[in-house]
């Protein structure tokens, strides 16, 4: 689920031109990140945002944009989608430049002090302060712990199905106890465009985590012998020039069966990875990233961490500490934007000037 | 102006019995101090709490009731009242009990390891915690700073006025340039009640900070001899038989005269005050109370500081630290009231536990 408000985003022919030169760039667009924008924005500094989702929100799109969030400070209750709505409207006013569906590749620092930042796509910028927000990390799909079977990827192992046709008319294992299986299942053992020659669904056990109504299906085509289920683990694999021909599956009964295949699909679900940030040579403590708690930054000065990605003493993963973090890391970087400048703490509700950085009328006060 | 949800009120009838025996006292009803009832709810920990004004919500009432605030964060905006209203809303599952129009006047550690709180009530507990979200002070009075003169505090000299009636027919001195020193000034110039024998109104510029028409008015009445202004300061003052007689003003020509008085008003605006949490033995710096930023608390074992009245590195008076701050020192606290249990980070998205404390359905998974 998409949130409703759409943010302005980069046009990517830019990637062609030289690089974006900026005051700052935030890797991630969370609430933490998008926070981050606002609380930059207070103090006047620009901000780029990239993450490799195609749409802001983080986590709280991803994995529950439509459940109910209680703790976030004076909202008795929201949806991540809610969150991420409000967010979006409250950081209007600064419009930052949203670069989606693209990971950070690469980050050095200069011989001027900024730093070089590059993503999967090719957006390139210079930045003189870098903002991770990459909340638990990139979602990626667990894989399958089988010696040598990752050789195979993208040819005959699959962890998403990008293009189903791909598939019709071929010899399908496929892995998993969860709704991606067992709809990928659905998918290609009925009739229709993707109909496969065979299927086989394997699980570690007869149970499973998706919709009844799917599994009831599933069992039916078992009973009527256009598919099979077996409970077991895949544990080995059978090549001959080059390529897969059988897996190896292991039964509760201990029984190892061979069963011929063309395609393997494994839907073990995603799970959060630190991604390539953790090439970055910031300190790192079980693989979250150290910080201080006066302004959130790094072992790397001119970059700071905030929200699920950091770690320091007391750390407690909520959203209202990554706004807090937001706000005084914002305040951290404001010296290497402005070094002649001495930022004050203002108050939205009294500053003229922050009135007109957020683009309202300034109250007339008793 | 009051905040429109209600809450629970002690009844005061409870003083004349023994202390309240708790596990959390908190001082201050300002936002933090009522989001510090939401962090240590979710984690089963039952709070009184204390304010020296009459209803909750503390300075976002007091001071700014109507004006917006554009920094919490997911609100892109709302009033103080507003604020104090989904606060008050959001800690409704956890019964709090509110003890208003008291100040704590006793902090004693006891040989238990709890503490006795005694309020200018007389209300008395036992509590195992304290925490100390007492924001920039309770509001007092600005005094006039001339030598010996607070001696006749409450006799010839008022900072408030409680009842008008007994100026009546006296000969007034009134300082100030703000609302209150003009409104006071017309009240007892004009036909009425409390109608004055004579009134000088002194304020130290001819310029007011107060509502064009009630300036107007008062140098109409100047204009006709009904009252006097004079441009200066009081330096001073003289007194027979223990009384007052007359002050020494000087004016911006640098002459002092000498202004014959019966009774001195001095609106010279509010103030914040620590007020007694000032004496209660904590380590402070320039007025605040030092924490760690890992539980925030104070150099006092069991008693914590949340939202503005605390200081450490970095430290910004923002609301939404308070609510971060008031998160950390729930879980710092958890030790004190459940020596035994081993507290977890659970989040009120998924935590049946924590549904079933606030009071709601826990809502089904994929």
């Amino acid at each position: 689920m998409e949130p409703t408000a759409t943010p302005a985003v980069a046009d990517t022919a830019q990637a062609h031109d030289g690089p974006i030169e900026t005051d700052a760039v935030i890797v991630g667009a969370g609430p933490v990140g998008l926070f981050q924008v606002f609380e930059l924005g207070l103090l006047e500094i620009k901000a780029h945002i990239i993450d490799s989702l195609a749409y802001p929100g983080g986590q709280c799109i991803e994995l529950y944009p439509d459940k109910p969030i209680y703790d976030i400070p004076a909202v008795p209750v929201c949806t991540g989608k809610e969150l991420t709505d409000n967010l979006l409207k409250q950081i209007e006013p600064f419009g930052a430049t949203f670069h989606l569906g693209q990971e950070v590749t690469v980050v050095a620092k200069r011989e001027d002090g900024r730093f070089d930042v590059e993503t999967s796509k090719g957006t390139r910028f210079v930045t003189k302060t870098i903002f991770i927000a990459g909340g638990v990390g990139s979602f990626q799909p667990r894989t399958l712990k089988v010696d040598g079977i990752e050789r195979f990827d993208g040819t005959q192992l699959f962890y998403r199905v990008r293009n189903p046709a791909q598939f019709a008319g071929k010899n399908l294992v496929i892995v998993g106890g969860g709704d991606s299986a067992l709809d990928w299942t659905l998918n290609f053992v009925q009739e229709g465009p993707n109909k496969a020659e065979s299927v086989i669904l394997v699980h570690r056990r007869d149970g499973f985590k998706a919709a009844p109504a799917s599994v009831a299906k599933m069992k039916e085509l078992c009973d009527a012998y256009e598919m099979q289920f077996m409970v077991g683990q895949v544990t080995g694999f059978e090549e001959a020039d080059g390529r897969m021909t059988s897996l190896k599956v292991t039964g509760g009964d201990g029984v190892t069966r061979v069963v011929p295949m063309d395609v393997l699909m494994v839907f073990f679900g995603l799970s959060p990875k630190l991604g390539p940030i953790a090439e970055w040579g910031l300190a790192l403590e079980r693989k979250q990233i150290v910080v201080d708690t006066e302004k959130f930054e790094t072992s790397i000065p001119g970059i700071f961490a905030v929200g699920d990605v950091n770690t320091y003493p007391g750390k407690k993963k909520l959203i209202l500490s990554g706004f807090h973090e937001a706000a005084l890391a914002a305040f951290g970087a404001s010296p290497y934007i402005f070094p002649e400048k001495r930022v004050l703490l203002q108050y939205t509700t009294t500053s003229p000037k922050l009135h007109k950085v957020l683009g309202v009328e300034t109250p007339v006060f008793d």
